[in-house]
């Protein structure tokens, strides 16, 4: 794997006012690509990029297509993708080579090539600022826990140790089935975030996958260590919890209910919908791969419940014209259980 | 077919500020579906509206699950739904009965249920008031092509003996395979006005289908009879040539291209993308189904060239942060055709 140079960290560039470049300099693991195309005679490959990494595509396909025999024909998906949950499965389908970056596999398949995508950013000075400012020292509390994202799982063992070397006893989990790797966390699946610490050391850029921790495990200490934006803070759940609470009220008076079954191949509760569907004469099954405002508005339901993502749910919740509810979260809403069951909704089992 | 109330004729009110209402007394031909349940002995029902129709689709689902067994259950695709070239395919695939309302077949399928949805507006009045305000006298120029959509098809006859009894020659055709019907138009696809006359007549409502009509046809006067907006006007292309040579002259700047192939059922011409990619190392393939500005701008091409829908490369092209350009505009683009070829783009064959 190449080196990402040190003076052009990359990652979370929203609010910067950069945009991504093209840097080759990233390990989009071409030789095994290239690999798997001769050893299976392909004559079409499609790749599949995370929304941040798509402007990368063309570039990869370039590399690739001075490499690959001129009869071999390599395209670029334009679906939106959130995850390893999120695979293009029309593409998958009809090309020879499948390759999702970006991601670590949901469950292991011949049919797709994953490149996670390593990020080579340097992650024990902004380690050792969260230990300086956020964490207990070990002599107060020793317990910490330890997670991460598919993009820094390569440097998992290293992190333990450094904390190690602190002073602090780290507990990591293999989480279930959803999570390929010990101390690997999704933006629906913490279940690598259940031991036995009141803190926990979150390595990774963004907030996205530290505020579904703090969501999920409510009485825990989230400190995000971003070695990408070069940031310490704390993840607070507080403004999600207002806007759940606020929905689940909103929605107490709903008539008629949207149930939203999601197609794409990771992210379907199928028996979760229907149960809804079956026990409720005012609610109406909807299928759908995206989840959008607009696609919502055409119904003009006065609640929905999304089966699907619950990030999406959560995070943009507030966009919708009318509450949508986690399924948990629609129990309380129609008076199957009290308020103060309302918890995150995760999501558990692979595609 | 129950008859629509004549106080309230119901269409195109995006601009009236009313919004569309729960109105059973279209023909959803529910005793048809119930029907193939039974005889399928289906246990999942399949429903897909187009866009202005899916806030009808709860009130339909709520009619048949009053008469199907209970252990039947009923689904509405929230997928985006712009024609018969634009079907639920995982929907399609995994119910024992999917209806497809409002559009005529593409072509002939046992899977598919469509209805139609005819509309039974008074269309007579309206064609009146065309004759006297847009159309030449029968003296001066009696040939008239007549055109109408898959809602107003159960009239055509009648309006063709309307136009005769005037004193017209009425000019049809049957157009090809993508057409159902004699005189039917789609949004892509005017071969049913190749027909020998200067102007024709466009019965039905809003002006999405008369100005591709006006822009397939430049040399015809494009009458329309709006019967539900009540509103006699000309179809006038200007305004989308004008931007369709503005496209063009951007794009030949370009050195970067995205080429898009739309995975819709009905909207994909993949040996045209094929073909344009194989001939321009600097042009790459994109597959997607939805093609909006934000997928787009993901990739950051310079100009697109857009093989799937080109209302959307017409009638949205604006929107996207990018020139967008039909294969023929393309070819115009890059030097190989004169810019005085440049002409609509129409899709043919079915899917």
């Amino acid at each position: 794997m190449s080196q990402q140079r040190e003076e052009q960290p990359e990652g979370d560039l929203r609010n910067t006012g950069m945009s991504l470049k093209h840097d080759r300099e990233w390990d989009y693991e071409l030789d095994r690509i290239v690999e798997e195309v001769q050893e299976r005679e392909a004559k079409t490959v499609g790749l599949q990029f995370p929304e941040g990494l798509k402007r990368r595509g063309p570039g990869v396909a370039d590399d690739l297509r001075k490499t690959l025999p001129d009869d071999v024909s390599v395209m670029i998906s334009g679906q939106p993708c959130y995850g390893a949950c999120d695979l293009d499965t029309y593409m998958m389908k009809r090309t020879d080579v499948f390759v999702h970056f970006g991601h670590s596999p949901m469950k292991d398949s011949d049919k797709i090539i994953y490149v996670p995508l390593f990020s080579n950013v340097d992650v024990f000075p902004i380690m050792d600022q969260a230990i300086d400012e956020q964490l207990s020292k070990p002599e107060e509390d020793p317990d910490v826990g330890l997670v991460t994202t598919a993009q820094h799982m390569n440097k998992f063992e290293e992190m333990c140790d450094y904390l190690e070397d602190e002073g602090y006893t780290v507990h990591t989990a293999r989480g279930d089935e959803r999570l390929t790797h010990e101390g690997q966390v999704l933006g629906c699946n913490y279940a690598s975030a259940d031991i036995d610490a009141d803190q926990v050391l979150y390595v990774g850029g963004g907030k996205f996958h530290p505020l579904g921790l703090a969501m999920e495990h409510r009485e825990k200490h989230v400190v995000i260590a971003d070695p990408v934006n070069n940031a310490v803070t704390v993840a607070d759940a507080e403004q999600f919890l207002k806007e759940r609470y606020a929905s689940v009220h909103k929605a107490m008076d709903a008539e008629r209910w949207g149930v939203i079954f999601c197609t794409k191949i990771g992210q379907g509760r199928w028996e979760k919908a229907q149960e809804i569907v079956d026990n409720n004469e005012n609610a109406y099954m909807l299928t759908m791969d995206e989840i959008t405002p607009d696609r919502l508005l055409n119904f003009g339901m006065d609640a929905y419940v999304n089966t699907g993502c619950p990030r999406i749910t959560t995070d943009d919740g507030p966009q919708f014209h009318a509450p949508m509810l986690t399924p948990g979260e629609y129990e309380i809403a129609i008076g199957e259980k009290p308020l103060d069951e309302l918890e995150f909704d995760t999501f558990h089992g692979t595609w």
